[in-house]
């Protein structure tokens, strides 16, 4: 980091003041702090104590341990302070909530540092909409860290509406918000050592290179390693997290939506203590966010598990800034950044108070009104969904193999975002409850499309398509078998591209619901509420059609995303990611 | 740090490798391994445990666990393997060794890294010197990261031959050697927001800044790191270290030659573990390096205090690495430099075989042979003690005075490097056993000297002189009371300005014994050996003359030292360091 980049760096909660000698002054008693939270309990990150004493505040910085005089005393009698928690990779999309937004649901959980790789943003606008995201996010109080995007497309079977390249990347990383190299999630291309892919991790210099390595061991792990790749949040078992961690790796333990993964991760961490570990949501839908929580219930699913509460802690604010570089974060002491949690109740993780760099944010879950104004979201957002014309029900079938009956259809987990190869006779579809499944291009008219079979989703009829669709973003569209379903698939597929993009149930026709996404057809403009409750009736809307996963919407999104095992659909066609190559749908043809 | 800098930087096992796609290619077993180490227990940093198995090491990286192919096996069957340790501050000078000797010697002992801070050069040559021992320790099998040194002179009390300003230490930062800004030992200053002192540490940027507060506690303490202080390697008992660490300091736990903490401090790593600690050396002989070794001594101390070895492997290796920024040492993993040392028996702590970015460094004690060639020590630091003109015995004497005869006496403790003040009538002087003491000015031909007493050294008649004397190596002696020990005095300073500094003892105008340190007047140009030798015959001299201190030349040459309590002498005066203020050596006059 630069000298300048550093002076900036400071604005965000990045980096340590260093020269303020009022702060100093204010620190050795020779004037009185700004305000001093006094009675509390302090929980000591370096020896994971809970000490009795008061804190002094003064220019969004703590300025001292003991007591000061002040301008302003708060009384935290008998409540325990904790540092702000700071989520170690998310997607701020997958909330579906515009920044402004996701910052007023999360600062109430305690949330005031997140590390995001916005790379649904950058498929869908490129560098232009990483920049423009960085931009809105510098008004909130908050530390919104920026990775830059490393794998858009996530690989080249896949069709975005822009690419991001090493030159890309390097140019992102001038950016004091861009904390580093975001998941490499192209690990087969990592591990083939593609000059493209290592010149992205190249451009980090000394910052953070994520990774994203499901399943990835022994020599390919090696190999991951040599890269230069440093964490990994797509741990789904005990033994591949001590694996990875034993090879130096940060072992971020995710609790998304889809994805969780903490009660099966928690033995590496009561075994072996949370050194290097910390805490993820990775992709999280709006209603969890308002009825769970944010970070603060990623700690609570770790003390379920087992955890102690001084680890959990320590994984949620120490550990996170260590790791990401945010050395002004994650520990109540003189000179950081005045990010503290005020707990009533520890119990309940949900913070009474909650301050960031000094200022009061948020007050018995919610924040503080008038905090900030709401934010437009940019133009270059808006409109982002194009087809080369409107499609037709036959366009979305794949017409049967006169030389092959046996079909390799996508099959759905309940729960998780890993998928399996189903080989099932063309003749068994009904009594099996395959579905169609298709891809429409939506960024550059190519007039693309791909079509497939998926089980365990189990609509009976009609059909629901999404915009949302890791990570190319173009219309994912699944439906009944029966002609009157494929009609409702194009439907609905043509309904998102006049509408701008959202997700959508349609049955016979109808609209039975509809979920609006203006913003880059991934994000609403909408507060976390009223998206919480158009999901639930698109949610509730799916059902009725029989679909028989719990988030219908969350796992057609990832049936589209050719990086994670075993067999995802593109607008190219079917992509067995274990070979990392396109295959026929039909066995032996 | 910018992509230059990093490029440059990992030629110095500083930054990771991150796009080398033949490293990769071996890693996944595509091509076989420079080097396997087969059969040993490896050191996971990352969860304490010792782990069987084989170590794969190609282009001075480590590329695999478990078998691979490759040129060369050593058979290591049931030795222990660690990361090579890092001393995570020391002074050079304090070795007498000139970096090529000093890293050849603590090489067989395990040593592969050092975050060095040579502000006894800098006080001698100022930048200058520190650029040509950065230019002269990038020749060596070695990481010899460099602080930037801050406080040169460690007060204006001092009067050294080169002042460091901000912008002196700003220009050192540019080079990627440099790692951060040295031990910030005007705590006073920062303490007080003294512009150019919080200039200093603001050219830090994201770099790490080194304390040296000893004693500093409370608001004092908090000042002092909202100033951006970030360590301390001066805690000399449980309670000084556990308020730093509680407030978020590194404590680095010293084991020097006078200076000895580990045995006190370890209750706080016992109770708390050995986060956000490590170990260092400061300041160390070389008879004790030979003869005890360097960081695998102060691990050896640290076991015998009851902690555990894989706590004080950690704090000698991934602790370490990670407070410096040493992103690419500290653990054996994948993408990690391979410093590797293999222990036959691990209880020595005497490495069998030392790596250094895969080669054979050191094998049984000793580094091979032809390793690399000597150093020629750059011409400016030779030469560098120049006098006015010859002292008188004399002008040494502090005149009586008519209205006062009690004196303020520097009390020395022996195995420590703080003094005592007493008070002592003249009349006492000799009962007591009072030296004279002297600091006579040698950068600038000022012809100015300071004059005081000094009780605990038990001279009983003749001289001491150094050109070594913290911080500002001006000429220090002790002598005698008597005329003829005046007279020595003033022969021991005439004779080391006629050498180019040295350390010397003198009876009766003779010349006992005479360490000569041609470079800088700090170090020698000789092997570690021969200025063992050299060293232990002007001690035993010494003792001849009745010093009762172990180290009676390491005593001296931190007498001058206005930086630690209570009081000190300067070519300026008597330094009550408490008040820091100079003071008048008769009470009350």
């Amino acid at each position: 980091m630069t000298l300048q980049n550093y002076l900036e760096s400071k604005l965000l909660g990045v980096a340590k003041l260093r020269n303020n000698s009022n702060i100093i002054a204010v620190a050795r008693g020779d004037l009185p702090a700004d305000l001093l939270l006094k009675g509390g309990r302090i929980f000591s990150t370096s020896t994971k104590e809970w000490i009795e004493l008061d804190l002094a505040i003064t220019s969004g910085v703590i300025v001292g341990w003991g007591s000061r005089d002040a301008k302003e005393v708060v009384d935290v009698t008998g409540c325990y302070l904790t540092p702000g928690f700071i989520d170690s990779h998310m997607h701020l999309e997958s909330t579906k909530l515009w920044v402004d937004t996701f910052v007023s649901t999360v600062l109430p959980h305690g949330t005031t540092a997140v590390a995001a790789d916005p790379h649904e943003l950058a498929n869908v606008l490129g560098i232009v909409g990483v920049k423009e995201l960085i931009e809105a996010s510098s008004k909130l109080p908050f530390t919104f860290g920026v990775c830059a995007s490393s794998c858009v497309p996530a690989s080249h079977f896949e069709s975005p509406g822009a690419e991001i390249d090493a030159n890309d990347v390097a140019e992102l990383l001038k950016d004091p918000h861009v904390i580093g190299v975001a998941e490499m999630m192209n690990y087969p291309g990592v591990i083939h050592g593609d000059k493209e892919v290592l010149a992205k991790i190249a451009a980090a210099a000394d910052r953070r290179v994520d990774g994203h390595s499901p399943g990835v061991s022994g020599s390919d792990l090696d190999a991951y390693l040599c890269a230069g790749i440093e964490s990994d949040h797509e741990c789904t078992t005990y033994e591949e997290a001590l694996e990875k961690r034993r090879k130096g790796m940060w072992i971020f333990l995710r609790e998304g939506s889809a994805a969780r993964n903490i009660a099966e991760l928690s033995r590496m961490v009561r075994e072996f203590g949370p050194y290097r570990c910390a805490l993820c949501t990775d992709d999280r839908e709006p209603r969890v966010l308002i009825e769970k929580g944010h970070i603060n219930d990623c700690i609570r699913v770790a003390l379920q598990s087992g955890i102690t509460l001084e680890d959990a802690l320590l994984m949620a604010t120490a550990n996170a800034a260590e790791y990401h570089g945010f050395n002004q974060l994650g520990t109540l002491a003189p000179g950081y950044q005045a990010d503290v949690l005020v707990f009533n109740d520890i119990e309940t993780l949900e913070p009474t108070y909650v301050y960031r760099a000094g200022q009061l944010v948020a007050f018995e879950g919610k924040v503080v009104p008038g905090l900030f104004e709401r934010l437009d979201p940019p133009k270059s957002m808006k409109s982002t969904v194009h087809l080369e014309s409107p499609v037709t029900g036959d366009e979305l079938v794949l017409p049967p193999s006169d030389d092959s009956d046996l079909v390799r259809v996508i099959g759905v987990k309940d729960g998780s975002i890993t998928t399996t190869e189903q080989i099932i006779t063309a003749s068994e579809f009904r009594s099996r409850g395959v579905n169609r499944l298709a891809v429409v291009e939506r960024h550059r008219k190519t007039g693309r499309f791909g079509r497939g079979y998926t089980v365990g989703f189990g609509i009976a009829s009609g059909a629901i398509a999404s915009t949302v669709a890791h990570d190319a973003h173009n219309i994912m569209v699944v439906g009944g078998l029966s002609q009157s379903d494929s009609a409702d698939m194009a439907t609905a597929v043509n309904f998102l591209a006049k509408e701008g993009g959202g997700q959508v149930v349609v049955q016979g026709g109808e609209i039975l619901a509809f979920l609006p996404l203006p913003i880059a057809g991934l994000i609403s403009d909408k507060t976390a509420p009223e998206v919480a409750e158009e999901m639930s009736k698109v949610l509730a809307a799916s059902k009725t059609l029989g679909s028989e996963v719990q988030e219908p919407f969350m796992t057609l999104s990832f049936l589209g995303l050719s990086v994670i095992p075993e067999l995802r659909l593109t607008d190219l066609g079917l992509v067995d990611v274990r070979s990392f190559e396109l295959v026929d749908p039909f066995l032996g043809r």
